[in-house]
């Protein structure tokens, strides 16, 4: 564990500088939070299983042609990665209806879309986290617009890769939540975390919730399942 | 007045068939309302205040190449329309930051943007018209890639011919909401109205609020604001 104060602690994780300008050590936190915060909980081990899917899959999408910010695990709750500056804008993915798109729309949990949904939110915890669209984050300044379209590419090619990855792992895909950032050089990569807090994961079999909808809506079982997903994203099939 | 049934009637309007087919006849009322229908209201004149304003509006905007379903004013509170079938996706074109898109973003109230914003809405009132996205409105089939490519076409359009044209009438054009039908054909036109009820107009001197927020805010003065626009919108310049 680190003993130096944080650059940055959000939710989930902290962010401390090192010896290098060039890298972060990010450490995983085991506190939930849900609906911007209003509902906060935590259990031993969350940290450490978000970190160790993060850790696993980050080397697959850099191989799949996904610059990440990923360098290395370091420990049970640590990695390495690159120093980026965040783009405040997150980039939601949608396969299929679910959570607060059903409720805006209308629609049944669980309606197939017709295609990938992208969706963007300025990340602001004051404002929480507002839908936006790609004119509101160039006209405000939260991304240029050849950012915006690397983002939505690489956003898409994610999901072209994960959707496959997990159904042949027996989990439907649902939808996930990314952030980028920017290198020095100027270089979109994929920052934060892929894991149960960021993505809905159903079990192919039983529609079983595999993620953080646990915890957001009280159907106990958080760690059995955050611990499942562990063992599913690192089987070899 | 007609002494049929309308087809429709909505918060402002009623619509009407009419002997023709492709045609049907828009009835003005004077009814007002904000936030959804919550707040209800209605002063004499404002039905042919808005008929007026969007019978000299459309036919400049077809000279400046915008189709439009605008036929003739029959009458103070009617005009002939071609029969459309309307998308159920509302266009917001945004200028300056103003009402709901500040309190969303935390703004100040009259930041202009550093280019023009379009945003879509899911006309449905049952829902209070959420904001979508153009992948959401095609994965649920509310309307094609194609439409809303012409549709952001039309809307950037139709703000490049009213904002000099209201500039030259002292006038700052802030923000407006468009509704665009498909012919049988399957041309998109503009339909709806364009008037106080669905533009943000100020004074350019001394800032003073010359539409619907005047209702929506309580600050009195509607039907005089409302005839000031009429004033400007048809006067020579």
């Amino acid at each position: 564990m680190n003993s130096t104060a944080p650059l940055y602690e959000g939710k989930a994780k902290k962010v401390f500088a090192t010896e290098n300008a060039g890298e972060y050590i990010v450490e995983y936190k085991d506190d939930a939070t849900a609906f911007n915060a209003q509902k906060r909980g935590e259990w031993a081990g969350k940290g450490a299983t978000n970190n160790a899917i993060t850790a696993h899959l980050y080397p697959l999408l850099e191989e799949a042609g996904i610059p990440t910010h990923f360098i290395a695990k370091l420990s049970d709750t640590e990695q390495r990665v690159k120093a980026v500056t965040i783009v405040p804008v997150e980039v939601i993915v949608r396969n299929v209806a679910a959570g607060s798109f059903c409720k805006r729309l209308g629609l049944e949990e669980g309606e197939s879309l017709g295609r990938p949904v992208v969706e963007y939110c300025y990340k602001s915890d004051a404002l929480g986290d507002p839908l936006i669209n790609s004119d509101t984050a160039i006209a405000l300044g939260w991304a240029s617009e050849a950012d915006l379209t690397r983002i939505r590419e690489l956003a898409l090619k994610v999901r072209d890769f994960l959707t496959p990855y997990f159904e042949a792992r027996g989990v439907r895909l649902i939808d996930f939540k990314l952030e980028f950032g920017k290198l020095p050089s100027g270089e979109i990569v994929l920052a934060d975390e892929i894991s149960p807090d960021t993505c809905r994961f159903w079990d192919a079999e039983t529609g079983e919730r595999l993620d953080k909808d646990r915890f957001r809506r009280d159907l106990g079982g958080e760690a059995e399942a955050y611990a499942e997903m562990l063992k599913r994203v690192t089987k070899e099939v």
